[in-house]
């Protein structure tokens, strides 16, 4: 066994605990009770001052008396005292520290403080912390049974993971281990992170063959960047499911179509999560369901679901949640149907779900399992087991679990309204496959799973490598003052042709007379914009006139946007104005990017117009992305089968708008000085040469 | 107590078993034992043949031996002798029967003959008949103790009725009343409801006090139309909440804009839900959860939520959900939070959520709930408390329980990861409020509570009664040839006409040369439609041209329609262009009618375009409806947004849209013959005057 970094902490040859009681009932006597009855493999080290023997135990007045290592510190000493514990384990070269003690940030400034100090000491010490305010760890790998936590329960052995940071919530789930059957190798309560966050368990865990399925209860994130890049890493080999309280509020209720203004906590949360491969539940019962059935079965093979009863009603409401999930009903074959027609009662329904009536015994339910495990149409299988009138449930049921384990295709057995036979199957039976009380559930993990198990495929991996002129805008940068502002836009044209970004023609004619020679040279019909400083909502100002179709309309439209600006006393830096064609057709989409200061540059993508302005159809992901990202980006949006051709219109050139989204992700790559990006509308079309970006906002920190 | 109806179903004062059986573990020994374990009020009267004793009851060769009178028979002998149970049924006079055998519609060709056997006969005898295929009834009124059922479990009292179309379903939720503190008044498993359907019992219901909350699982509607009718009224007085079980396949994919296409079963469902006030679950732990807060509480006046907690996490979780469900989580009074300081430990986070810590005893914890539910700015209150590590959570509970009874408001006690225990506070304290085990559950409650409540809020009724000119409808449907088409454009004309329908202003020109001087009179620019016999689709058979400017536009055009059409040979029956004023502005809407099979006519309203055809965004609603219905529809689409106007556009007229919608509503009340009716588009404006139909179809049935 070979691990690093955190081995002291999960795999401690020996503990001390700093501030151990000898009186019943307290944190740190029910710790160590709890290690004691879960029978720790190391040797255990109580430190107080006042006592004699705690637990049986010799109690030392201080870490430095002992003779013997430590590996690993638990310090639950009043928080006035917590520095001075430091200090101890330092001078013992303890480098691993669990410090429970509670009253720091969580209570206001004082509490800050005092983290502060703690923080400033380890660091000088090269001390590593878990805490404070947190309850302890779990390690249940039998040459470690480490039961390191001052609440009830016992933790029942598997290959869960578990990141809390509620410590009432982890007690809350290792409460209901034993009863739900679900199976822990490692628990940690991490309290307030001021040292230790839950990206570096990740990181730790992500090569720990003890930990099968990664689980998360997190209220923040310590660093939302670092999480996406260590857990998209870790989700390719290991499950890693989540779940985010602490919403926000429902967030943006304006109709702005503004990048910056659509990235609201919420979606940079989702974006994370879904960029890195993590599954997000929203309950705790839900996330549980799912570690158990990655953990006691194996990841689906394909997306036929299998159902055995002996009720209906639970198959029917199990086939509308299978169907929701994206689960397939298959039909039996027809020599599965002849062999359940041999064993099973006239009445029964031999049709996918099986329902073998209530009167079905063990006997009858085990060969019907193995039949239809064997079934070349199914790939996954449910098996519910109502509460039978006259009959032995747990029997039942062993026989199940005996007949899944002759195939090696994933099953779940139901006990409905039974729980306490949870515990007693899996008891009974150690390897048993996952058991559920909720038929409903199973069908979802089934859906989760399979599509956890499609997102790992590699597929050839597309790459596009935009070909761009970074001296160029490297250059134009350089040349611009210093501050924080948006680039006018003879500065963004020249960028964005400089990345290949199809830009449209646009001259800036500075009078009247230079207008209509260019715009008779470009050719009617024309846009007009009119171009100030400060003028950044053109349209909205009335800047912007369309559709302009000869000589006549187009000296009128100056004018009457030239009074309208001094009316609104917006003419003040009046620079001219830019001369467009004027186009028709495509389709209108956004493209934008912004910068969060926790998750760094998003981009973001979707369709213009009402689609954005009304329905918030857009997609993000955290820059930078790569081809498979851009693709995703695209057809996740609601509107996408606008993109892919309706009312007889050609598809768009997909591959053009995702070469574009690089060509945009290599623009913030090379230059982070810029803050947000605004491409609306993007007018994208079955033909490439079409695709033109209408207007641009780029704001820069230089 | 007086009830009508079903009383000697659920009310009887003797109960013959049919089919009694001597036998343990038989399903009719278990039903009598049943009866006599929950202690029945009534004469139990087993009939068999061939017994002497069964229980202790004298058994009886058939009903017609005994004297007494028999309300309610119970028959279970085995199907070859379900026929002549029932004949003897009607010798003794007996009225209502209880039919448990199974064989019958549900296995086939054979069963279903035998049930239409068995339906004559009760139709002739006047018998009214719960199943075949149940498993019983329940009464727990303690004057009448009826659990005649043969499954386990021991009914716990309380308000909650539940119909239950599955056996099995059924039977699993009895088994866990108990445990989950679910109070019942009555059950029913309605089996194939071959007579007796779930619209009765609903009806029933309705009246009776001992039921103060209805929950259904259904699988399938007897008549969805009745069931609308019926649950809108009892939904008045009392909370009906529906599982509606074998949702239909994803259903539509195509982009179709017909209303027809539209209007799935799982639509029509939902219509009838949302129309009756009936509340949707999808499991079955979510409704009981729900049925358990209407039946143990009362119903929120308002929707801001305390959360009193000893668990930070979890209070967290209890936040998203609330938002979730549109709940507040308003801030306190400055004297509770000055009260709670007096009691609460220094540590204690006192604002919503007040988090009191795990050490918070029996006593804080019961003041704690008073002084919150004191406050002013809480109308609801969910008291979380989890698993604490050295106290007796039975006595907390107890205290809470306590004092949530000096509160007129509502309350929910969580006992987090402790299920045992909700059966023990239940038991210790029969006049508890609601004990979930799921904090979050507690949430979803008062949010669908609340919103119950507001639905129930009788405002001032908008009245709109349509001017129309029925007979003149009526003369136009009585000329037409009988058969099942689709009308000429030129009969929907007057038709819509004679309902005040704003149709657009149309001419069919015969020729060219009409043609011109209809557009001449009429002023440019126009529209031309080719009309033609089974011309159904005109746009897609390229038989529409727009925004035609002048007379040579206008003649190509029809040359080029001409030989479109000619092409696709669709010129057969042409009978010449529809001449209409082209219209720009407004926005499109659609209005549809279709007719099911089960429940009637549907009226439909959407956004039409894209809107339609990509996000399927539309409202349904049973026809006849009134001004509130359609109020709804059109605020219940997602583009609604749209309708309030966006980009700085004026509001469309609400009143107009509804109006408009009325006046469909009662053509089609007034001409039931009328099978589809399509407007699209239907263009609406802020200027009522601008309201017009430009395009409609009509499917007759005359």
């Amino acid at each position: 066994m070979i691990h690093s970094g955190f081995d002291k902490l999960f795999y401690p040859k020996s503990i001390a605990v700093i501030g151990a009681s000898s009186k019943k009932g307290t944190l740190s006597w029910e710790l160590i009770n709890n290690l004691v009855r879960y029978g720790y493999n190391g040797k255990i080290f109580p430190i107080n001052p006042k006592a004699e023997v705690i637990h049986c135990f010799k109690v030392y007045k201080s870490v430095t008396e002992i003779k013997d290592d430590i590996d690993l510190a638990i310090v639950m000493v009043s928080k006035n005292y917590v520095l001075s514990a430091i200090d101890d384990c330092y001078m013992k070269k303890i480098n691993s520290v669990v410090l429970i003690t509670a009253g720091f940030k969580e209570t206001g400034e004082d509490g800050a403080s005092l983290e502060k100090q703690l923080m400033k000491k380890i660091e000088k010490y090269k001390i590593r912390l878990i805490g404070p305010n947190c309850m302890g760890l779990i390690n249940t790998r039998s040459d470690v049974n480490m039961n390191a936590v001052f609440v009830k329960g016992t933790p029942v052995k598997g290959g869960i993971g578990f990141i809390s940071q509620s410590g009432a919530l982890g007690a809350a789930v290792l409460a209901t281990l034993e009863k739900n059957d679900i199976g822990f190798s490692q628990f940690i309560s991490i309290g307030n992170k001021a040292d230790i966050t839950e990206n570096e368990i990740l990181n730790y865990w992500k090569d720990n063959n003890d930990v099968k399925v990664i689980t998360l209860y997190l209220e923040s994130f310590a660093d939302p960047r670092k999480f996406l890049e260590i857990s998209k890493e870790v989700s390719k080999t290991k499950p890693v499911i989540t779940i985010k309280a602490a919403r926000t509020a429902s967030g943006q209720k304006a109709a702005s179509s503004h990048t910056g203004a659509l990235a609201g906590a919420e979606a940079i949360v989702n974006t994370v999560f879904e960029q890195a491969g993590v599954i997000r539940m929203d309950t705790v019962e839900d996330m549980f369901d799912l570690a158990k059935a990655f953990d006691r079965t194996v990841i689906p093979e394909g997306k036929r679901l299998g159902i055995l009863t002996n009720a209906g009603g639970p198959a029917i409401l199990t086939v509308d949640e299978a169907d929701k999930w994206g689960l397939d009903i298959p039909v039996l074959k027809t020599n599965t149907v002849k062999k359940l027609k041999e064993i099973a009662p006239e009445e029964a329904s031999l049709n996918n779900p099986v329902d073998l009536l209530p009167p079905a015994t063990a006997e009858i339910y085990g060969k019907a399992t193995e039949i239809m495990l064997e079934d070349e149409n199914i790939d996954v299988l449910i098996i519910i087991l109502g509460p039978p009138l006259m009959l032995d449930t747990l029997e039942i049921a062993r026989a199940i679990s005996n007949a899944t384990k002759k195939s090696p295709k994933p099953s779940i057995i139901v006990l409905m309204s039974q729980d306490e036979n949870i515990a007693k199957l899996s008891q009974i039976d150690p390897s048993h496959p996952p058991i559920f009380s909720r038929a409903e559930s199973a069908a979802r993990c089934f859906g989760l799973m399979y599509k956890y198990a499609t997102s790992r495929i590699k597929k050839d991996k597309m790459v596009y490598e935009p070909k761009v002129n970074k001296n160029k805008v490297k250059k134009i940068l350089n040349d611009l003052p210093k501050g924080n502002y948006y680039l006018d836009f003879i500065d963004i044209y020249e960028i964005l042709k400089n990345y290949d970004l199809p830009v449209i023609t646009s001259y800036l004619a500075k009078n009247a007379q230079e207008s209509v020679i260019i715009a008779e040279k470009m050719g009617y019909p024309i846009v007009i914009k009119a171009i100030a400083k400060d003028l950044i909502h053109k349209t909205d100002a009335g800047g912007v006139v369309v559709d302009i179709k000869n000589t006549e309309e187009l000296v009128n439209a100056e004018n009457k946007v030239l009074s309208k600006l001094r009316e609104k006393e917006l003419d003040k830096n009046f620079e001219g104005f830019l001369i467009q064609p004027y186009m028709k057709g495509g389709i209108e989409t956004i493209f934008g990017v912004t910068k969060d200061r926790g998750a760094g540059h998003l981009i973001m993508f979707g369709l213009g117009g009402i689609f954005v302005e009304v329905l918030k159809d857009v997609s993000f992901r955290i820059l930078p992305i790569e081809y498979d990202d851009a693709s995703q980006m695209v057809k996740s949006i609601k509107g996408y089968k606008i993109l892919e051709g309706i009312r007889g219109n050609p598809p768009v050139d997909f591959d053009c708008i995702i070469e574009n989204m690089l060509k945009l992700s290599k623009l913030v790559s090379d230059f982070p000085e810029i803050l947000e990006i605004d491409f609306n509308p993007f007018i994208v079309s079955n033909d490439r040469n079409k695709f033109k970006i209408l207007d641009a906002r780029i704001k820069v920190r230089l």
